[in-house]
């Protein structure tokens, strides 16, 4: 047994002692991944990362494998193995930095950091900032381990399983289990076993909004059995548009097709396919991939997002692993994480101006569907008759004031408040993103990347190390 | 004014410092490499550095360039900039190993690292192990520069100028300047100025040979004025040919071609064309080229070198940056730096068993010409006439006591020692490189380098920085 075999088995360890007591064993699935991902895929793909000159870095690589991973910004990893992840420390608090948790200041003694330890993730997403108060400095993954397309977003994780395409945004999670499909924003979660297909959003006593897929549409979309891969829909039209991204991991300067204005920036690493637009403030991050769209002044399209024959009118969030498929989205439509919008040709998906689709929404479509402006859309739509029990407009959703229960959906609290943090967290986004820069104001993402350098490392090809990776300290 | 245009201006500045007192303007000639090489060149291309599980390697970088530049083993670079260079520490000492120096004892506190400060190399190979009595843990290259295909083989050089295809071979150069096709191996020099195409071969008391070009012939192979760009059938030559490394540059990942044994290793950055064989224990570096050639057991085909249309017997060396066109070489022929050995169709070049063709020596055929067995060859030969006056066999040179000279090369000294030396030579190089491995014992850097992994690096794209590396510290 090697270092890296012995490497896997010691993080198995860790996280089962973190998740003892839930009826959960974490040692078969990820005795599935070890069987998934063997170490000759471990040794096969390189992990980069990337630096721009006007933005801080550092990386820290110890005893680890970084098999197809992607880093930026301020990242420690430690004992891990990440496997086709991203981990984007570019959108980290700063030194000197003041944030104002509940009335208490605090001031950022130096620039936060990613610091993965002890973790297994595969094909995961990890950014935004840590919002652990008591560690504002420390963006934590530790003894952790997730299944493909998980997405950590502003969260520390302690002992945590996340399973396919499960999210935690903006929550610390302590001994937690997340299941297929799962997303939490809930601030903080403490040895909790979130079931698969549940959308819990929770804010203090403010509001909480919760979804269950019924097991029999989560089954056909995604399902993750012990000793199995995952399969499902979302698994097969992934890999359908596998071998679109080989061609792009085996070069190692591209020329950016000509059509990027000089205020967006395409990453170099998206796959972008005859015959698409790119307009104005646009941000195409790697690993999207986009076909026959056209993506107008201000859209982005973040990791592990699809989008084809599509057009965003502008100003549009497609988050971290959305996919859109002949879908219309008017100006300012917000997209969540891993959401699935699926139309045909015969029957396209229209959504309206400021309209929300909820993150962990399926919308695959057997009618045309219409969603009107400034609606919330969440759950499991095919026609449009479900659009009654699956969206509600915003300046509804804004009036509840104690209960809203919708078939499976259930909303409690201040609905004006819950439509309020949307409405802000959406500027966030596109603030960060750039949509708004004008020239010569209002820099994000989608300027300042544009100048970004890539490094390649690989891992030892032989011996007792093969598989890991040297132990490297890149700074400014 | 950029931090990387300020850094090509001080390293002017400490180069001029050292050559004061020559009639040689430092400054002209590096204007030169500056328009040659402006900021878009050093920005445009990526440097790599490989390692091996079981061999010890620590690169560190800081506020530097290194476009295009190669690294390997212990290399440490401050304040420098390394334009397509290769930098091969894989033949350092190590720590503990005892050196002889004239009958004093050393032995390594720590193992052995190149260092290269306040330099220019510009397309320059280093390698080897210094030689330096004082520093024998350290192979220093300090307030240097040096013009394209220049050689830097275990020799300190500090304060100095290598003119274009100029060799310092095992010599300790302060303050000197190498002119253009200059080669030297004579211990140590001191505030020297080495013509162009003058060959200096010098050991303590024991020998001295000495060959120098005439202007005329050698302006026809590789000229170097001041305002221009080296030119002359050498450049002309690879020129020619280098269209076929930008394809192996721009991938990540080749597939070796299946024709090479198991005890040889084939860099993945060197070009091998059809139809090219490869025997056992044959090492192939990156940046040589291959084509229709027939590489026998125990060759080896080193940096900048080109092997056309030619057949190696077995256990040759084909030294950094030796050239062979419709050449056959019998078993055991040596060919030294930067020799140009061009035959064609109708007028081969043969050389017999045993022999050693002199670093920087030209033969460029007009009628065929057949070097016998065990003679030693220099200087330049068109027809066989010339081999009267550019070769001697072995056993004669091995006899000479006092003084030999021949038209322009002067011997002096014990001819025995000479030959002595350099068949020592040859057979350490054949170790080193692994030509006598016998799947067992014998390693060398043919079998070792198979399992090579390679980082790729870039500089800043913008900025003040722009051009310059980060600071990259990468150890096991």
């Amino acid at each position: 047994m090697n270092k890296l075999e012995k490497l896997f088995d010691r993080i198995i360890g860790k996280v089962n002692i973190s998740l003892r007591g839930f009826n959960f064993d974490a040692k078969e699935y990820l005795k599935y991944l070890q069987n998934y991902i063997p170490l000759r895929q471990l040794v096969k793909f390189y992990a980069f990362y990337g630096f721009i000159g006007h933005q801080p870095f550092n990386f820290h690589f110890s005893r680890s494998n970084l098999a197809g991973s992607y880093f930026l910004g301020n990242c420690m990893v430690d004992n891990a193995i990440l496997y086709k992840s991203d981990i984007r420390g570019d959108e980290l608090k700063s030194k000197g930095d003041t944030i104002n948790y509940q009335d208490i200041y605090f001031t950022l003694d130096h620039d936060e950091k990613v610091r993965i330890q002890d973790s297994i993730l595969i094909k995961t997403l990890v950014h935004n900032c840590s919002n652990d108060p008591a560690n504002f400095e420390l963006f934590l993954i530790k003894n952790a381990a997730s299944a493909p397309y998980a997405n950590i977003h502003g969260s520390l994780v302690e002992g945590c399983f996340l399973g396919p395409f499960a999210t935690a945004d903006l929550t610390r999670l302590h001994g937690c289990i997340l299941g297929t499909y799962a997303y939490v924003q809930t601030g903080e979660l403490w040895k909790e076993n979130i079931g698969n297909g549940r959308i819990l959003i929770r804010n203090d006593n403010n509001f909480e909004f919760s979804y269950r897929f019924s097991p029999r549409v989560l089954d056909r979309y995604i399902r993750f059995k012990i000793g199995q891969q995952p399969s499902g829909i979302f698994i097969d039209f992934i890999r359908k548009r596998k071998e679109a991204f080989q061609q792009i991991f085996d070069a190692v300067n591209l020329e950016p097709p000509p059509m990027v204005p000089k205020s967006s920036s395409l990453s170099r690493y998206a796959v972008v396919r005859p015959k698409t637009h790119i307009g104005e403030n646009v941000l195409v991050s790697q690993r999207a991939y986009l076909e026959n769209s056209f993506l107008g002044n201000g859209a982005n399209a973040q990791e592990n997002c699809y989008i084809i024959n599509s057009r965003l009118k502008g100003d549009n969030v497609t988050a971290h692993g959305a996919k859109l498929v002949h879908a219309r989205l008017a100006k300012n439509v917000f997209v969540g994480f891993n959401a699935f919008l699926r139309g045909t040709a015969d029957c396209p998906l229209d959504i309206g101006t400021g309209s929300v689709v909820m993150p962990h929404t399926i919308i695959d479509l057997k009618q045309p569907v219409a969603v009107p402006a400034n609606h919330l859309v969440w759950g499991y739509i095919q026609h449009p008759d479900d659009l009654k029990y699956n969206s509600l407009s915003l300046k509804k959703f804004a009036a509840v004031r104690l209960k809203k229960t919708i078939k499976t959906m259930k909303f409690s609290g201040n609905g004006a408040a819950f439509v309020q943090a949307f409405r802000h967290r959406i500027q966030h986004i596109l603030e960060a993103n750039g949509a708004y820069f004008d020239g010569k104001h209002n820099r994000g993402h989608a300027q300042q990347e544009q100048d970004i350098s890539f490094n390649i490392i690989q891992p030892y090809m032989t011996g007792p190390r093969k598989g890991l990776f040297p132990t490297l300290d890149i700074q400014p």
